[in-house]
């Protein structure tokens, strides 16, 4: 008989916008059925982000910790490629602890494909995690390029393709759309 | 020169998991910005949804309008044709009420691209409002299967494509993930 509450595991993935967006909108979701998220960012660092910004104002269940160091080898990049290993190495470590506590009903690894893609953390050891994780928890894993061996290993994947996108047109990133 | 803060129009659509929660996770970002979005929900009615049970708890600036009859004929759908097509009329003289208004940072026209495939609604009559908008304003129309039309029109458009769903294997859709 399948267990009705099993946690599943969901990527984001795809070159198109709505990947955290869409796991926002699932803690939401679940904030209103009084249960917490935690949402660990890798790679990103902007301290100014809405979703901070509002988790600080609203104590609704859902916790955000940012861990990146901004993108890794694009123009304006400040760090050595070591400081991004580490800080990826570290959000690991701190997501590893909060998923074993059991304390959540969904955590976000946001942008930990990004990081495995930059070769920031080793495919194997974020599959050891997932396997880790307790029978209950959601685990919800975002970011463009997902590894193939990710995507078998998930239970729900959704692709976001970018049909359009308006930085084309020349419009710039705006406040309480893109960040 | 480019006007940095015109509104866009944004489409989600495809057949995967994460458009309305992602809708969902533009609201919550443009909250912590101090900025006021309203979901208007077409087809959907269930008054249960983590995202309505949220927006009761926490006033911060969501507002969600559910005003469908549920989804149209499919097994358990209770209504005759008319009556859909009377409530996705109503919710979309409410949404055109409150574009104008300009009250709101972003407004979502939930799952109206489905109003707009079982013929509740005109693409007319949708075109005719996202033109009515004012500058500042986004507008965020979800649903699978939008009309080309309204992707040649928008801004901003991700479709959502199901690459795996849990359903396919046997677990059902549960609260705070899918609800």
């Amino acid at each position: 008989m399948q267990k009705k509450n099993k946690g599943v595991v969901i990527v984001y993935t795809g070159n198109g916008k709505g990947k955290t967006t869409a796991a926002l909108g699932m803690a939401l979701r679940a904030a209103g059925h009084g249960k917490k998220t935690l949402i660990v960012q890798f790679i990103k660092n902007f301290q100014n982000y809405g979703e901070l910004k509002f988790v600080k104002k609203y104590n609704c269940g859902i916790e955000i910790k940012s861990m990146g160091k901004g993108y890794v080898k694009i123009k304006g990049d400040k760090f050595p490629f070591e400081e991004h290993v580490k800080a990826a190495k570290q959000a690991l470590k701190f997501a590893k602890d909060k998923i074993l506590s059991k304390k959540y009903h969904i955590i976000v690894l946001d942008e930990i494909n990004i990081a495995l893609e930059k070769k920031l953390l080793s495919l194997q050891e974020v599959i050891k995690l997932i396997q880790q994780k307790p029978p209950d928890l959601h685990l919800v894993l975002t970011g463009r390029n997902a590894p193939k061996k990710l995507i078998q290993l998930a239970d729900l994947v959704s692709e976001v393709e970018e049909i359009k996108h308006p930085y084309k047109k020349g419009i710039l990133a705006q406040k309480g759309i893109e960040y």
